[in-house]
């Protein structure tokens, strides 16, 4: 294998020195893109560009040809396992992702079962090739949804606003939930160790909707989960720490627990004051996040005021990775995103970062 | 005007000894009941039952016909003050709230100004028969969106998922922001007292939306204007105080910042730990909250068991106002509802609230 050239973030993840602070954007590779547009308009559809580990190398690569980021990530979907679980992936137009065959009923939850990882062999092949790709450039990240997040659309058969399905299954049928939970967990850890083996150089585990839980069912239905698979992983590849990133969206009051999962770092969405949150966590972990990704709607100069606020409420130190605090909106202007990864890095080299 | 015969609901907003634990619904006249449905389809529209005192009494009676709430509600609402700015609510079916006006350019923001409260003479009215209708049964809760809630309305022109437009403002045009929530605070202060002065015994401002901005933007652009408010509201009438509720949903990391608001209680969405939110507030303001809306599809059992823990989680004392976290699904069965507010007074006259 190459030696990384820029191993920035991989550094940061761990708290290690670092020369400024590191950033990437989570759905860096996406429709706000005109060459990503491009590519899946040539591919067919999004499962297409998912599934051929060409237009999947071709993209993911797209944005660090246009931005200096430290880091790429596999261009994949989160509902992979369960489809590979035989539920039926599929995209309605403008609709965002659902199942064919949703669970829903006992006997199809009593029936699931962690699936071949040869199903998935598309997606390890996508990491072979985009860590082949990269040459060294900068570190490669693995993912996939988290037990709960893939349940919610396992059982909602969709999108939802309320998870009142998912919800009614939590207090009426607990044991059930669970059974699907146990399912998933299993699978993730399965999927995401062959994704450190096929060359995933760090991974996070993406809890969209574990913020529409209450207290108390967020810990007993996902993060107890994700623990699972964080004790599961394999954390050493190529004689290197993987690091594993735990993110909940609307997790913000949890913060010390997630912290404490066994993870190495936690993202975090614009609601937490990370400075605040540097506090609470301690040493234990590093921080991912957590501009508002509308901010970037807004003129550059704005942007840039922005990122020196959130680069300042960190404080000098490593142990800060820069990112979003949700997906990047299709909406938004390139050369925003030019102004936003810049700024990163020359307002916290000025801050003196190590 | 007739004695409260039940002021529960009153005396655990302001942490005076109670003999059980009150409890209201938010949006517990709707959708989900049956008469109020029938209500609805002999008025005509949703405006046109908020816009006849006779019908807005009607339902807002019909929840406590039906259960043994300890508050009543006005019918109406969150936009009725951006309506008589002029911007033109329409509810569009199935769509939820649209402006025919929104504010989308500099000229139409800086000719907002506050109504004159004549044009919701229609709400006063209401107050006034409902608080009749009621005849000291329980007290009435009289209510507003928040300015910054409102603003999101009028500048998107309906509801979003992302608030692109409003945060687009935010970050490049404060000014023009803080212009609208300016001209919102005295408008809803206004409204407000108007309808302390009509009968309402409480008021509750509603941020349904506060909790998408980020750290530092909340405190700015919402808290902010609802401390004006509430700093500007008459806190007595007929010789006892009128306490003042403020709920922003997703507020729960901002908890002691929105107690030092002059508030007499703070509104809990489900993700808060009933407990831990009792010592973070200590002694300076009650809580109200925080059921999770969803648990009500679960079987009566499992509804008891959560009302039994979330009792138990905020413990003995008064000082804790029953609700749901968000307002009730149109789909919740009725009789899940009479499970719930009696779990509420069995369980917490055993637990001896006092």
């Amino acid at each position: 294998m190459t030696a990384l050239k820029n191993d920035t973030f991989l550094r940061a993840l761990l708290r290690e020195p670092v020369e400024y602070t590191p950033v990437w954007l989570m759905r860096q590779a996406g429709r706000y893109l005109p060459e990503y547009r491009a590519s899946r308009k040539a591919a067919g559809s999004f499962l297409d560009l998912c599934k051929s580990k060409e237009f999947a190398t071709e993209v993911t690569l797209q944005p660090l040809d246009r931005f200096p980021l430290d880091a790429a990530i596999l261009f994949s979907d989160i509902l992979t396992v369960p489809d590979a679980m035989g539920l039926g992936l599929y995209f309605a137009e403008g609709e965002g992702p659902k199942f064919e065959r949703p669970l829903r009923d006992e006997a199809a939850i009593k029936a699931l079962s962690v699936p071949d990882m040869s199903e998935l062999q598309y997606v390890f092949d996508a990491v072979s090739s985009i860590r082949n790709a990269l040459d060294g450039r900068v570190p490669l990240i693995g993912f996939s949804g988290s037990p709960f997040t893939l349940a919610c659309y396992m059982i909602e058969g969709g999108g939802s606003d309320t998870f009142s399905r998912v919800k009614t299954l939590m207090y009426d049928r607990p044991d059930l939930l669970h059974h699907i939970l146990d399912v998933n967990a299993r699978a993730v850890t399965a999927y995401l160790n062959a994704q450190i083996d096929a060359g995933a150089q760090a991974v996070q585990i993406f809890d969209t909707w574990g913020g529409a839980l209450a207290f108390g069912k967020y810990q007993a239905f996902s993060l107890a989960y994700m623990q699972r698979i964080v004790a599961g992983l394999k954390r050493e590849a190529d004689g290197r720490r993987v690091p594993v990133i735990v993110f909940t969206k609307g997790g913000g009051l949890w913060l010390e627990q997630i912290a404490d999962s066994g993870c190495d770092a936690v993202g975090l969405d614009w609601t937490v004051d990370l400075g605040d949150a540097r506090r609470r966590v301690g040493n234990r972990v590093a921080l991912q996040g957590n501009f508002d990704p509308n901010a970037l709607f807004a003129q550059p100069a704005a942007i840039e005021a922005e990122v020196a606020r959130l680069l300042s409420a960190y404080g000098a130190g490593s142990g800060h990775v820069f990112n979003l605090g949700h997906g990047i909106s299709q909406f938004t202007n390139p050369e925003h995103v030019t102004a936003l990864v810049n700024a990163v890095h020359h307002f916290s080299r000025k801050q003196a970062v190590r």
